[in-house]
């Protein structure tokens, strides 16, 4: 199987409702999300949009969304007054996976955070999610924190 | 032993130093940080006052400052489209440990999470403070992540 031609760019309006329906495409986060468009996302992509800290990557593969990730830039007084980036909810189209297609992603949104001076990527994945900490190490990721959550709404 | 009378409040450009020293005072992060202020500290406390999305909390008590808090407000298409909040750089003075400081600063945290309508409160901890899981799970904190980092600069 050959590896899909990827480009990568922002995401904008109108890839709002194949962005919802990709982050409900997944196992793990199948209870909390909605694959139909709530007003809640038109108001998360707006703010995302609004915010020069906030970044939503698309993965296109031919004209097709072929995968997701939000990159945040983020200031703070700690890692010796430092930008972080956070990479979070991260998606594969389903027919694509086992491609490459998430390496690709993950190394684009590094490139980023690195063009942006920061001292540090991060992000978390769920236990459930086994398979994904070898994933991240590969690229050079530590396992080397615990990962909490508190829900507030359900 | 008494515990201290405490108040929050958002950090001010007067505070740098304190919050500077007080961050570097740590065992774990003691290799990464640096107890004088650097200009990076300056641009990150700037860039942190100007973003109403970033609040840095204080810990007041009788005057001194006891300890700190980032929290971030991230909007994002995950969660439904719900904002999370998220905390970073928590730190008591060393003189108030074991006091219930950092159990008070991080309710608070909650508190103004909740206030803002955030559907999840989350964080990431050192596995060498093998004593904060236990911490942050008797206020709710579920670790459910494996959480992950990538240096780009030492």
């Amino acid at each position: 199987m050959s590896r899909p031609k990827l480009s990568f760019r922002s995401a904008v309006t109108q890839d709002l409702s194949t962005l919802v329906a990709l982050l409900a495409d997944d196992a793990v986060a199948a209870d909390r999300e909605s694959a139909e468009v709530l007003p809640t996302h038109v108001e998360a992509l707006a703010a995302i949009l609004a915010d020069p800290n906030q970044q939503l990557i698309v993965v296109d593969s031919e004209g097709r969304i072929a995968g997701c990730a939000q990159l945040s830039f983020l200031p703070g007084l700690t890692y010796a007054g430092n930008w972080r980036a956070q990479i979070e909810g991260v998606r594969v189209a389903p027919a694509l996976r086992g491609q490459g297609v998430g390496h690709a992603l993950i190394e684009h949104a590094i490139e980023l955070a690195g063009a942006r001076g920061c001292a540090l990527v991060q992000l978390t994945t769920d236990r459930r999610r086994p398979e994904a900490v070898a994933f991240y190490e590969r690229i050079g990721f530590v396992d080397s924190h615990h990962g909490m959550k508190l829900r507030l709404k359900h």
